[in-house]
């Protein structure tokens, strides 16, 4: 139970990986927190029990049809429920201290978007928040006098190490990117890659989609292009180092030749513990490193050419307006097609391009601007896409 | 010459290696800095020359021996000039916002300890003020409101990382060491290693001295009872981690399981950019880290069998009062042997060993007292030279 002073609570996407290790915190210490809402996509036996134990006042599922079984679940226990995207916005407008914003895709946005307009603080794992809307989020963050932490832990570690009262300060942001499972492959032995070689990553356990943008890089792109939009600093000064072991999270180095860098093991639950007590600390179970056990950690410059995702990243984020967005579509189709064996996996890279080269909508100005431009570019990528297989 | 705002100066040790770097960032942005005071040990020349660029209003030495020859090359500049003991603590009397304390030695001493009763800014790179001296000098520093920064890469850097406002958030400060030319050697073939074999550091370019306690890693000993006086955490947290690239300068664990670390290039003047700039940052010339070409940082746990100053300095430490005194002073003697050929390698740690064991003070209460501890523990250490090459 929620003690005197407790802080409120909600978790958008309560019942993925960032939500459940988001759960595992606030349940250690239950007296401290006061959870307000829990959503879920259509997870409703994980969600209900979540919000039994949390004893949130409100629990809601994306989809429309899980309505009724959340109510049924939920029946008696006091808590209110709620279905359909409305009720993601509901939960998001509640009012709580801290939100973590954690629904997957574009379905995130306007939860997140409302979480923003509350005017409190968001941690944010929602990639399209800043990959597609970035210049919409980080205005309305300002607009409202939200804070919005990254959870991600590359931005985290940015985050940590950033001097955020004088970004003028910052010489270079070094992003660093396990290279994925590809690494050290010619171009022409990763033609044949097959999808389930691609999503054997490294150091993270991951999805089968965010493990193929690792083994193509774009993940690390739109880790670029949502760095651009959290820190006040030129692209240029952006650079991606590939670091094998993922230790060294990312880097920031600063006018006086000092480099800041923040370590850790692969958990989840630091960076998010770190956007929980922000702007203090909390004790969690998460070990610290052991530097004689890890031996060694390797550097490498990333390959644009091998990687052109790279380079699409980069001038769709100098291009701004739409480009992100239609990017992050794209992509979307492209990775879902090879995972399907409908696509190569160099033809990934391809359909992004093309479906850039195709599509030039004006910037979006609201979020269903946004909506629209990412409906529209997977509809060109799917006609690049059967052009290319044709 | 100084413009309006600029900010007051002084230089205890202008003529080392510290001096040299800190004038060499002051010249770079004349107008920014008042030069209060300038000092050296004996070199009139070079300090005659620096006094007279930076315009500054006062310059001494420490031998007095060398006054008239100060004075003469002074002659119709307008600069004041000094000599002697007291000429050097007259130098960090007079008022400056900032002063470098960076004399060599317990020479050192009575400066810093006038610096720091002036409640201003000390960068601290005299190594005894906080080895044999350090309870003294930071109840100084509390007293007279001070601020003390560290020069040292490793402090400077556990300094960029240390939550300063809740030390209770730091888990472990992890201070690393490049382990020195021995690092890979056992213990049977240090028996025969020479001087000039000693003095051959990896990674900075030190005086000899210096490069003995590092093969030694009695330096790495000494910076953990520096950092034990710097930062309020119990000694049990800070930990050594054997680095030999000494990329990673040093750094801090805290709660949640993050680890926080400051890296750069082996140029000093970064960190005393810091301590000048602090809390803010200054443009250096000095460059970032090219990763790529680094290409790997290795790590290894301490051995403090075959290192036994390790041991010795934490039994030190966490003994206290005179024992840090003593085993600085017994060390000196040691490696001063050691260069002249009158003692073996594995002789340094022996004789500081047999030196503690011999001589068990009282706790100093001031800093005379300190000097004639450290000039007792000399003469042990020389007895017990003597006993064990005889």
């Amino acid at each position: 139970m929620a003690g005197a002073g407790a802080r409120s609570v909600t978790i958008l996407g309560a019942t993925g990986s960032i939500g459940a290790s988001t759960l595992d915190l606030i349940e250690r210490e239950p007296e401290r927190y006061d959870v307000v809402a829990l959503t879920a996509h259509r997870n409703v036996a994980e969600l209900a029990d979540a919000a039994r134990r949390t004893r949130a006042r409100f629990a809601a599922v994306a989809d429309v049809a899980c309505g009724p079984e959340l109510a049924d679940a939920l029946a008696g226990s006091g808590i209110a429920t709620g279905a359909g995207p409305e009720a993601l916005v509901e939960a998001a407008r509640m009012g709580a201290d801290w939100t973590m914003a954690a629904i997957v895709g574009c379905a995130g946005l306007a939860p997140t978007m409302a979480a923003l307009e509350g005017g409190r603080t968001v941690a944010l794992a929602n990639k399209e928040a800043l990959v597609s809307a970035g210049a919409l989020m980080t205005a309305a963050a300002r607009a409202h006098g939200a804070t919005l932490l990254p959870v991600d832990s590359e931005h985290n570690a940015i985050f940590q190490c950033f001097p955020h009262d004088a970004p003028e300060r910052v010489r270079r942001i070094l992003l660093t990117a396990s290279g994925g499972p590809f690494r050290t492959m010619d171009r022409e032995a990763m033609r044949g890659m097959t999808p389930a070689q691609a999503v054997k990553h490294p150091n993270w356990s991951m999805g089968t989609k965010i493990s193929v943008d690792s083994a193509t890089l774009m993940n690390k792109g739109l880790e670029l292009i949502e760095a651009a939009h959290l820190f006040p600093v030129p692209l240029d000064r952006f650079e991606i180092v590939v670091h094998p072991q993922s230790v060294i999270h990312s880097m920031v180095e600063t006018i006086d030749g000092s480099v800041l860098a923040q370590l850790g093991l692969p958990d989840m639950r630091v960076p998010i513990s770190y956007t929980l007590a922000w702007p203090e600390r909390m004790a969690t179970p998460c070990t610290g490193l052991d530097f004689a056990a890890l031996g060694r950690l390797d550097f490498e410059a990333p390959d644009p050419v091998r990687f052109p995702a790279l380079t699409l990243t980069r001038d769709a984020m100098a291009a701004g307006g739409a480009k992100p967005a239609i990017l992050n579509a794209a992509n979307e189709v492209a990775v879902a097609a090879f995972l399907e064996g409908r696509a190569g996996f160099l033809d990934i890279t391809e359909i992004v391009l093309k479906t850039l080269e195709r599509y030039d909508p004006p910037a979006p100005g609201t979020l269903n601007e946004v909506l629209g431009i990412d409906a529209r570019a997977r509809e060109v990528a799917r006609g690049a896409l059967e052009t290319m297989v044709a």
